[in-house]
């Protein structure tokens, strides 16, 4: 079998280019025992892979140049030489931006039975809804009927925060990058109020939709978003720092929020956060969260690109707004 | 009998000026049924008073021009109309800049027998002792034996807090202003290592106090020391914002950290507090303050302006580095 793949192939100078990457098609070796031959039907981009493409020490190490890109994919075994991962069986990846991989089945995590699409395994079901999951009930500390600003709130992570909160009686505000994406907020979601941040100043909005100040602000944006919501917090207030998407394609250091002294006499909490660290609440999750979506508490979308050589062109949409709730690039059926 | 006070006779702009302030005086009346007279012995100026002096909504209420400030005092009741509250002993009130009081007995608080001299109170054994206490304990959740960095670390706050980290077994790094602050940091108080920040980077610093990073940072500072404490964070790291004193006398808004977006891989907490989030510590600290003073375990000094008419100079003085530990007024023997 052969496999097409995404490298990098020059580390990206603020917004990404398509340039900076290239396509490149591998035979893929059949599967020695205890490995498998998997076929990915769809992967993720996500915004924190702008990071790794920077060379620096960080909590992951830097992708290489030359080398494929590596994230979230779910794939179908279709050569199996390991007795307990069969052919046809669904299987969970960090390998990444490539059509299909030949590893040791260890290195993949079997879903089992589908309670949805697989692409959903990668959103709502997966590591961007378990991040919302974590951030609220784990950095923030969300305790019920709370009100609580979700920022970049029609993305994967922001999209499922918000309902969540919806879910346990919280007042829910949401910004986001376009009037369509607002009216999915305030429509299909739920939430009580949201806006569009490119239009008026932040804090108005944000004193429009919760007038007597926030208790949890869930950070995807960082910066200007980050200062206008420590303006309007209550006492004893937290933050989740889950993401800056705002600052990931700066090329000079960004200032921080000018008021964060503004937490010491509010006794604010601000907490980053990635979801790993909070790996003891998957099963929590993975139940809570199936049972949400079964019930239909918690809708989802998908944007949806076809075909490995889209990969470049889904990533660099995170940052121009292209996307509602979680960009994937679908690569067989 | 008559008292000197001092009024708020403008609005500081930047560095305050002994011409923002005027002594005044006026006539003590006698204390009705309930009430008392009190001739402080010593007050306290701190910090956060220069918030005060702005017009603006916080977590107390702005000074008012034309009246006295406020801030803790030690003084001796003169005349008693209260039965518990005998002439001669010895209250802690919050009415501040002045030389005596008449006041209902109860917005004092009697101190009882004197485990030490009465400045001590303003200090160690007092509101900064106590800040340092919570801010550790209580913002910081200080385990034995972890490495923390104390910035503003010769002040009233610093200093206790760097001896009490010392006491639980920790590696102790503190930044002063000063050689002669250093020396007494890593002579008498016993950190592992100190600094004067206006030599050299302070990330260098940081490096050489603390080759294995920080576990906790507890912030006087603000500024470029929050920043470089944040580039120097172990994983899981927490940092106590306490105060700001780099950007009190700031005309313009002060940029936050460039780097705070760190605090997401890293799983970073920043907790602001002021001392009275914690009044539920207050008698474990005073417990554990009285023993180790008594046992010699924490040292303190104390930096003293004699007469309510240097009170304006000794508040300056906290932003030029005029004080060595507490900035004490005396007023009366």
């Amino acid at each position: 079998m052969q496999s097409q793949e995404v490298r990098l192939k020059r580390r990206p100078v603020g917004m990404p280019d398509a340039d900076d990457f290239e396509v490149v098609t591998v035979d893929l070796p059949d599967p020695e025992a205890g490995e498998i031959q998997v076929r990915n039907l769809c992967m993720s981009v996500d915004p924190y892979m702008r990071g790794r493409m920077v060379d620096r020490k960080s909590y992951v190490p830097p992708f290489q140049v030359g080398e494929a890109l590596t994230g979230g994919a779910i794939g179908r075994i279709v050569k199996s030489a390991h007795p307990e991962y069969p052919e046809g069986e669904i299987v969970e990846s960090h390998l990444g931006w490539r059509e299909g991989f030949t590893v040791a089945a260890g290195q993949t995590r079997r879903i089992g039975e589908l309670s949805a699409p697989p692409s959903a395994y990668l959103g709502v079901l997966g590591m961007p809804g378990m991040t919302a999951y974590v951030g609220l009930f784990g950095a923030a500390s969300l305790k019920d009927k709370e009100t609580v600003f979700v920022s970049g709130a029609a993305g994967a992570v922001g999209s499922i925060a918000g309902q969540i909160a919806r879910i346990r009686g919280c007042r829910v505000v949401g910004s986001a990058g376009s009037a369509d994406k607002v009216a999915w907020l305030t429509g299909e979601l739920g939430f009580d109020h949201a806006f569009d941040y490119h239009d008026g100043r932040l804090l108005d909005h944000l004193r429009e939709g919760a007038p007597d100040g926030l208790d949890v602000y869930f950070d995807n944006v960082g910066g200007d978003h980050l200062e206008a919501a420590l303006f309007h917090m209550r006492p004893f207030g937290r933050i989740a720092l889950c993401g800056a998407i705002s600052q990931y394609n700066a090329t000079e250091p960004v200032p921080g929020p000018s008021n964060l002294v503004m937490a010491i006499g509010l006794g604010l909490t601000l907490r980053g956060f990635i979801v790993s660290h909070f790996d003891h609440m998957a099963d929590d999750f993975r139940r809570d969260m199936t049972a949400w979506v079964n019930a239909g508490e918690i809708s989802y979308r998908e944007t949806v690109y076809d075909g490995i050589d889209k990969a470049a062109d889904a990533f660099i949409g995170l940052f121009t707004g292209a996307n509602v709730g979680k960009m994937i690039v679908r690569l067989a059926d």
